[in-house]
């Protein structure tokens, strides 16, 4: 009966894991579909968002009939509960790597990004897509310093997104208000990707430490 | 112990309650701080998000100790995992309010919010609230018609928010690109406050009927 418990906590997080690499790989070909104009492959982000969604629909069933039939407690009951956000917030990062090709479709055959916005938006699909790998890593290893090294990485995504709302405020802006509209949506879809990676991360180190992420990366307060 | 039982579910349900109560006053007086540029509103608003925050915690809390010392199973085990993750819908919701208000803050003393886009804006504002105090009282009756309802509602939200992105489109848009961008992110708060208001109101039609909301609002295919 516990062996067969815990292939079965083990079968979550490995779902949890195929999510993640799913997600990575969606929000890489987003970005992709979105800098190239490449109709074909945002169609192949826009349909394969079903199957992200058929996974945390199995996920949620797996795991309320763990609770059912196996009625963990301490530690275990908080994995299983905790598994349930983590789906949640995977599938939800799939919606915003959906979102990005959707605005590459609606926008196709023209660029939705212009020249000068390139470098940043690539910069900000690449790092979404590490950041998700290393989700998937953390879930993987308990990492809990690459857990905490992702809340970094998080910030320099933080950095890009004001990178962009700069550069539209900036008097040279010259391609119209539509472009900008384009832009701030995409930064914002970007910007929340890397939010979700880092949160299922957190809850990572918070399952492995029992302490927040962000208690363990803040120096202990000077004592006055 | 069963009675208590029942209690201990109902503590949870009026928890959630209380959370969409402060979220739906939460979301209204960030727009009055939004349209009236009311800095102390706008505060308020922004400071008050901690409760909320805490809130979902004490509810997660209260959530796990149920599972653990109750052990419940079938639709009260459902239940019970289908709270968690409505608190973390209006978690989130209390969080795009407070997105809202440090809007807001941010242009105070200016209007983020040019006139032609106030009415606009002041509607999706009513409309956020009202989605928001209807889940409550969904939560609350397990009515699955109101519910049912919500969804129409939202697609006037759609509606409202595609009406101010024809209007950043328009030629005689003429209040630059910083507002055009403002105007976009505030769209996409109160666009996103009214699917989490829904999503709450789905959960519940799924507890109640077993079935998901869509398949209760679309007709029922034509024989071919």
């Amino acid at each position: 009966m516990r062996e067969h418990y815990h292939d079965e906590l083990d079968s979550i997080t490995d779902g949890l894991i195929e999510m993640a690499n799913l997600v990575g790989s969606a929000i890489g070909r987003a970005t992709t579909a979105l800098l190239d104009a490449d109709l074909q492959v945002a169609e192949n982000v826009i349909s394969g968002d079903a199957e992200i969604d058929d996974l945390q629909r199995d996920l949620e069933d797996r795991a309320i009939a763990l609770l059912a039939r196996q009625q963990p407690v301490a530690t275990d009951l908080r994995i299983v509960v905790t598994s349930l956000r983590m789906s949640a917030d995977l599938e939800r990062s799939g919606d915003l790597a959906q979102h990005v090709a959707k605005l590459a479709r609606l926008r196709y055959p023209e660029q939705a990004i212009p020249r000068d916005l390139r470098r940043t938006i690539l910069e900000m699909g690449q790092l979404a897509q590490r950041l998700m790998a290393q989700t998937a890593e953390v879930l993987m290893t308990r990492d809990v310093d690459a857990a905490l090294q992702m809340e970094r990485d998080d910030d320099r995504m933080d950095e890009l997104h004001r990178a962009i709302f700069q550069h539209l405020m900036d008097d040279r802006w010259h391609h119209g208000v539509e472009t900008a509209v384009d832009a701030t949506l995409i930064g914002r879809y970007y910007e929340r990707f890397g939010d979700h990676a880092v949160a299922v991360a957190r809850r990572v180190v918070f399952l492995v430490t029992g302490e927040q992420a962000d208690d363990l990366l803040t120096e202990p307060p000077a004592i006055a």
